[in-house]
């Protein structure tokens, strides 16, 4: 009820601040039997962690991951499966002066008036670093989903100003560069891009667009957990997103029924469709094809930049956000759009399990 | 968990087909001592239904509401309210046909892959006529929000490419104009695109934005059930809705933090924000700004124009979709959007009860 | 959340007051392809309504189940199945009166702090009445209970004092006497002892037992939704209910291990129990034996034998409760405990197919 | 889903096995400003922890409990509490022969049919040790209604066939003994009992009783989250319970109306009760009188007598489970089952903050 547990079977309660022991979550409902490879959550993490390049923050933390429950001899058992990462870098003093007055773009405002107080440590619960125990249990539903044949990939499609060419779309590039961007050339525009935001002491924002294939038809349930719902909620719930669309998207506001339904095809025996503005969802139910979406992802609103707000006194006054902040947080924010994806998925994999006798 | 209910404490569950008996939802988790205005529901349920103008379907239905529970004396009593319109104006007959094959754009072929078969006739539970429950839904919820200050409404921002002009914008045209724009001269475009594409056999699609204002500031729960992240759910979860986005939305990816981040003030003694990028959420809780987000809706998929397409035998065919069909779709879907947006605020102002001691 | 809905996968809404427009349910969850049975689920109906003996309300309600919504061409189509009962011997006027008092073992004076004033007709929505929405959604159950080899059979044990003779158990009997009572001679024991009663403007209560044959083991979910946790929710929400027990119950109390424990064996090749103490669940899961609990329910509240209550006006008075009430409820609700055992059931099952990958 | 999450607003998940890394519990929906008295949550589960007494397991754990998040400046922060044991005497080589076969009364034939394997060390997640989560989250709720003015206190009523005696019910004794008996008498008898059961390589059960002080009317939702029902499921989601009751609970079922209905009456300008056979729920919402309720619990089914069962193969074998066990729970057990009560209490709480507008 308070927000902290995501998905329906497969299910996900996350808990922890950004500078308290560490963070966690605990997954119910995943099925016995998945064989548990801990070298691949741990990378998972690793692609989310800081440092990894030079803009996201310097601070360098292990995020080494423990998994303290559920899993007997590798093996899923059906029971909870507890995951946690102790936090090790924190330099609280360093939010000292933050508990007295309002970031701009930040939470804080809000849960002072939420809660009456909050814990102003690093954002405490509201921080990005809250993203961590949503890899580590989309890491296990990626693990659960690949023995279904089903694929999750996202990337970086835009930075600022700075899109990805389709036609030059090579999937190597996501691994290799640092931006995560498909495409070499929009990657170094998108570095020059980024170098002159933080030569301002500004920060820049992005699209992030996720590919989900192997993707059976049958898939989300009618008429409210239609399974684009379940994604708009669980990739609007990471914190930075400001917009989702799925298949044409906000394009197929302007196009025609006749140019954006797609005609059903024969294909080696099977159903088929010979486009795919749909985006692989029709009626809130997948229907075979590849499922195509992307999230729109704000500035970083933590900026060195002088800019005004008020404090708790109610004073007007002039601030500039210090600290060891993310530049651009798109790269990071890519596995974590792949791990909410995936929770969605196998949690719809499951209840679609029930649909008929 | 079959994707019938929405809601956490303000719930609703919908049920009913386009060729049953009827249609209905039941709200659980409505505070006793509402006064129930049944005037107010109906002209919600009016504004949504068919025949209201030369732009949406001729079939007439009265779909007029029957409260059948949970009100006293013109008063909420804390227990389920069941409302309920009957069928009046069925022709199964016009639907016998499209049983045999997977209409482009449409859910019948997921809908069978589901489930095994379906209720063919009017797109069944599928169709757009499920809505008219959430809107019943959503005018109690309006009609709670209402006492404590919120008010919620909708427009038609676009039509096909037709958009309107923000400098030109007037709110007695959404109730004026059969197409719910808030500009004249937008609204005469946007009829000419229309007479166009019906002349062709075709549909178009358009944008509804929403404006939702008197929010206080702490509603919504991190991290999952932000409120930006339910508002999502809720407006994915109509039928033709393929982008959501919130604020500067899309916009905000391309954007600078200074750009996009909204400056504190004092106004009148209270915190306030010098401009509303944010669109009234930060960290998925209201910041006591108007809360501004619009939804892009495809274009009809049930078109006359010819389309290839593939039966149940598996066999390409051609069809042309008969029947009585919307060209547009977006002025009736303006209220179903305002629905669903109350039912939102509504389950979160209950929620938000429970943040402090 | 407000109560109103009952299960987790296989789940019913129920809606509906004593004295309104009458009561329904909307079950989702509900697999597609289950053979619905229209007289079953009247059958089932007429045997909890009022006026099937002397010792029921001499009310006579049709109680006649309308199907909505989910079901096409005899089947379930997956979609939301909605029924109601309309009301039609609603006499209002005979409740005007306790409007004004709170009736001793009755919810009126919760009612009234907790929601600030009560539908007061016919108790509203604490009526008994209320049940026969469950028991409409627990037949729909049992049709699928069926299709996978599980039957649930209730009966009376106890009405007052009087308890059937085990060596005497007539499963015949329970439908052919008006008691539900597997045992002739203890029937006409308790026949006698209700007369008494009745001639004294006195109440009964009684003892109702329920075995469920059929059942695989694995049903049920550690920790907390245990099968017989669920069970026990369930059976308790029954308005009557004061007690519960499965299997030994409240005797294993006094047990020592060695008698309690159920030894295992193998029967035909399968692990059986050489004993059922357990009462066919153990640590919160099925272990394949018949499931057996027992509930206890309380005398009906409302007599007309003069009682010393207040008034809303905080003064002290005495009262007659008029009107036409049950001098016993136990045989009325057999079929309630029924119905209720078979949501747990069916949802336990559902529940179950996501327990493996 | 899966059952490890209790509560609808006021929610706990808990995780882990008896011979993992640990035990804990994420509290979600708790408000913000509870002071936390990390010693009182402490003393809880040192009253569950083995070792206590002679009738309990010789086992010594710490039970030391680790509250890892949503607690700042001694002040929960309304975002989620995570706390977690670490295990310390784990010993798997005792466990490792019961991989083989079914313990009578265990669970370990029933996991095996759910998962298709299980943990068999020391139960997995089926051993009672996983009540210490319960405890943990249990007393974060008393906390909470402490502050609300409202107190739980559970003692043991009987054991095996030892039962107090009303006439001689003397708090003080609940601290004072191992057995937590309110009747010196009593408790000398029941370890009379006791000692024969040990002698004899038995086991004894017996019942829990459990007060609440302090409930406000009103509490508890119609009609399936009725105050009563959601304490049952409570109480019985707890392993060794297989009976539980209300008030006059079972006996009620052979009282007559005018003996088991409370009248009201007014007392100190207020409402109250001249009785309280109701145990404090009428209607499944709280009536203002205490609340009294009564949990039978089977005896340890671990006990060294031998005992016929059978294995994995299939064979039937002769064992005697060997072992640390408690020759009786209860003790051990009211603590949890106050933890439980505690929790279903809060939530009621606050779910009745949105039943009136």
């Amino acid at each position: 009820m308070a927000g902290s547990t995501f998905g329906n079977i497969f299910k996900m309660t996350t808990w922890g601040e950004s500078h308290g022991e560490g963070l966690g979550v605990v997954i119910d409902g995943v099925p016995a039997g998945i064989t548990v490879d801990t070298g691949f959550i741990q990378a998972m993490m690793d692609r989310r962690k800081p440092g990894n390049s030079k803009f996201s923050t310097p601070r360098s933390e292990a995020d080494e991951i423990h998994i303290l429950s559920g899993v007997f001899e590798d093996k899923t058992t059906g029971t909870p499966i507890s995951m946690m990462v102790r936090n090790t870098s924190q330099r609280s003093k360093d939010y000292s002066e933050i508990a007295s007055y309002y970031r701009p773009g930040h939470a804080d405002y809000c849960f002072d008036e939420k809660y009456g107080f909050r814990d102003y440590r690093g954002g405490g619960r509201s921080s990005g670093r809250e993203t961590l125990s949503r890899v580590a249990a989309g890491a296990v539903a990626k693990l659960f989903l690949k023995e279904q044949g089903i694929n999750i990939n996202a990337y970086t499609r835009a930075i600022g100003p700075v899109s990805i060419d389709e036609a030059a779309f090579d999937q190597a590039e996501v691994f290799d560069n640092e931006l995560c961007m498909p495409d070499k050339a929009a990657y170094e525009k998108a570095v020059e891009y980024l170098k002159e935001c933080m030569a301002n002491g500004d920060s820049a924002g992005g699209i992030i667009e996720c590919v989900i294939d192997g993707v059976m038809p049958g898939l989300g349930e009618p008429v409210f957990d239609k399974l684009d719902a379940m994604l708009a909620h669980a990739i609007f719930s990471i914190g930075a997103v400001k917009g989702f669309e799925i298949g044409e998207g906000f394009n197929a506001a302007s196009l025609q029924g006749s140019e954006n339904n797609d005609e059903f095809c024969m294909k080696e025996g099977k159903v088929d469709k010979r486009t795919n503005h749909s985006g692989g969802i029709l009626g809130g139910i997948s229907d075979g094809s590849p499922i195509i979406f992307r999230a729109a992802v704000k500035p970083t609103p933590s900026i060195s930049k002088m800019q005004r707000t008020v404090n708790k006194n109610g004073e007007e006054i002039e601030i500039s956000v210090k600290g060891r902040h993310d530049p651009v947080i798109v790269p990071r924010a890519v596995v974590v759009v792949e791990a909410m994806a995936a929770m969605v998925i196998a949690d719809a994999v499951l209840m679609n399990r029930c649909s008929k006798i």
